[in-house]
C-alpha cells in the first residue's frame, strides 16, 4: 500500500462529514516521553496524552492525527495535529485553555483552529522542519542540556554548508537510513538544508516533504563526522550518494532535536 | 553576632595558608534541588553536591563556601565559590572536568581559577545580580516551564521602570522582608534595577550588595502587583518605603528566578 494513502470506511466517512475538524498547533517536551506515536504498551507518548485529554472533554474517544511521529526524546516546537469532534458550542480556541488545563506540563497547545473538514495534519503537510541544536565551545548551562547537543569544538560552518549544497531536491536517503527502516522508497524532497549560528548556539536546520526513521540525527552526524576530518566536498557528495549505510557517521542523540514547523498549502483554516 | 562575621580557629587559618584556593563559577538548574545551602536532612542541595564530589577527589571532607544561598528551585547561571585544596600537582581549571565528570547533570562548573589565599566567595563579594524571566503573552513552550513564570499579560514596562527609580542606594527593604526574616538589618544596598524585554521574554534585573530572604521575589510581585493595578509612581514609593509588610504584593514562585552573575573587586585570581 502506498504510504500516502488510507482507508477510511463510509462510516467513518459520514460521521466525520458532521463533525468539525480542530487543528492544532502543539509544542513539546520529549525529554520524559517515548514519541509521538501511541504505544501499546504502558509508554508516555503525546499523542496517548492529548487523546487522554480530548477522551475527557469529549466523555468518548477521540482520534488525534499528527503531521509525523517523533521520536523518543525529541522535542517539538510546531507538531500540528487534527482531530474531529461533536460538540458543536465551543468555538475552536477555547480548546486551548480547556486541553491545557489537563495536559501535563511538557505539553502544551500553542493554537486551535477550525479546518475545512478534509484537513489531514499529515497527508495535506508540504514539508516538515527540523532544527538541531549544538553547544560549541563552551559549558552547556544546565538549563541547556535538554535542548542541545554540546559539541566541544567549532566546527567549519562554511564546509559544513558545502555540504549541505547537496542536500537539495530529489534525493536518495539510502545512506542515511536506519538498518530497521521499511519505507519503500528511499527518495526525499529536500527543499533546503543549511548550519547557521543563533543565539550562541550552533544549529542545524532542514526542511523535506517526509523524513525517514532518525534521518536528521544521521544527517547531522554524518556531516559533522566528516567536517572534522576535513573531507572534501567532493568527497563527501560520493558518500552519501553512494548508497552504503556502512558510511554514515553517528546518529545523534534525540535531545537536541527539535520539530520545528510543519508547512502547508494553507493553514486548512475554516 | 554581625553577618559578615566569621570564626576561622588558628587551626584551620594554619591549613588554609598552606593550601591553594580555588575560585570557582557554577551554574544549576534548580529545579530539583531545597536550594544551595547543605542540610541536615536528606534534601538534595548544590552545595553538598559540590561537596560530595570534592571528598571522592580529595579523598577527605572539602567545605564549598558560596557567595550566598539560593532557596530551593532558583536556578544559577553564575555562582560564585572557593574551597581550599591540598593537591598541589593539579592545575586550577582540571577541576572543571574532575568535577563535572562526577556532579549530576543538573550542576555544571562553568570556571575554575586559582584565587589569592584570603579570597572569600561570600565576604568578598560586592554584589550579586539576579534576573527573574517572565513569558508575557504568548503560551509558555514547555521548554520554558522551569526557566520563567508565565504572566499571561503585557505589563507596562515603562511604569516598572519608572517604580524602580525608587531602589536606588541605600534602601530600608523590610516591606520586603519575608515574615522569617531574622537579618539585623533590612538595609540594603542596590546598585540598579530595571525591567527589559530580551528574547521574546520580560526580563527583571536587580543587583544589591546583598538580599534578604526571597527579596527578589517578593519585589518583582510587588512591582508588577502595583503595576497591573496602574498604582501611580507617588503611591508606589509611599508603599515601598512604608515598612509595611502587609502592603506587598505576592512573592512570585522560584522558577523564573536566576542568580545571573556576582561581582568582586578582582577576580580573586592569584
Amino acid at each position: 500500500m502506498p504510504e500516502n494513502y488510507t482507508i477510511i470506511s463510509i462510516k467513518n466517512l459520514t460521521k466525520q462529514m458532521n463533525e468539525r475538524n480542530i487543528r492544532l498547533i502543539v509544542a513539546y517536551d520529549g525529554t520524559d516521553f517515548s514519541g509521538w506515536q501511541r504505544q501499546s504498551n504502558q509508554e508516555r507518548t503525546v499523542q496517548e496524552s492529548l487523546e487522554n485529554v480530548l477522551k475527557k472533554i469529549h466523555k468518548h474517544p477521540v482520534a488525534v492525527t499528527g503531521s509525523g511521529r517523533t521520536d523518543a526524546g525529541v522535542h517539538a516546537k510546531g507538531q500540528c495535529a487534527n482531530f474531529y469532534t461533536d460538540i458543536s458550542n465551543m468555538e475552536a480556541k477555547r480548546f486551548i485553555p480547556a486541553m491545557n488545563s489537563l495536559l501535563p506540563q511538557d505539553i502544551r497547545v500553542l493554537e486551535a483552529c477550525e479546518a475545512v473538514n478534509s484537513f489531514h495534519a499529515r497527508f495535506d503537510a508540504l514539508s516538515r522542519t527540523y532544527r538541531y541544536f549544538f553547544i560549541t565551545t563552551r559549558q552547556a548551562l544546565p538549563m541547556e542540556r535538554r535542548y542541545a547537543l554540546q559539541l566541544w569544538r567549532q566546527p567549519d560552518i562554511s564546509l559544513l554548508n558545502h555540504y549541505c549544497c547537496f542536500l537539495r531536491d530529489e534525493f536518495d536517503c539510502t545512506v542515511f537510513a536506519s538498518p530497521g527502516d521499511k519505507s519503500n522508497t528511499r527518495y526525499r524532497y529536500i527543499f533546503n538544508a543549511s548550519f547557521f549560528t543563533e543565539s550562541n548556539k550552533l544549529v542545524f536546520e532542514i526542511r523535506a516533504n517526509a523524513f525517514l526513521w532518525k534521518m536528521v540525527r544521521s544527517i547531522a552526524g554524518t556531516l559533522l563526522f566528516y567536517e572534522e576530518k576535513k573531507t572534501s566536498p567532493d568527497d563527501l557528495f560520493k558518500i552519501i550518494t553512494s548508497g552504503k549505510r556502512a558510511l554514515a557517521g553517528p546518529t545523534l542523540p534525540p535531545e537536541g532535536l527539535i520539530l520545528w514547523n510543519v508547512e502547508y498549502h494553507s493553514t486548512g483554516e475554516n
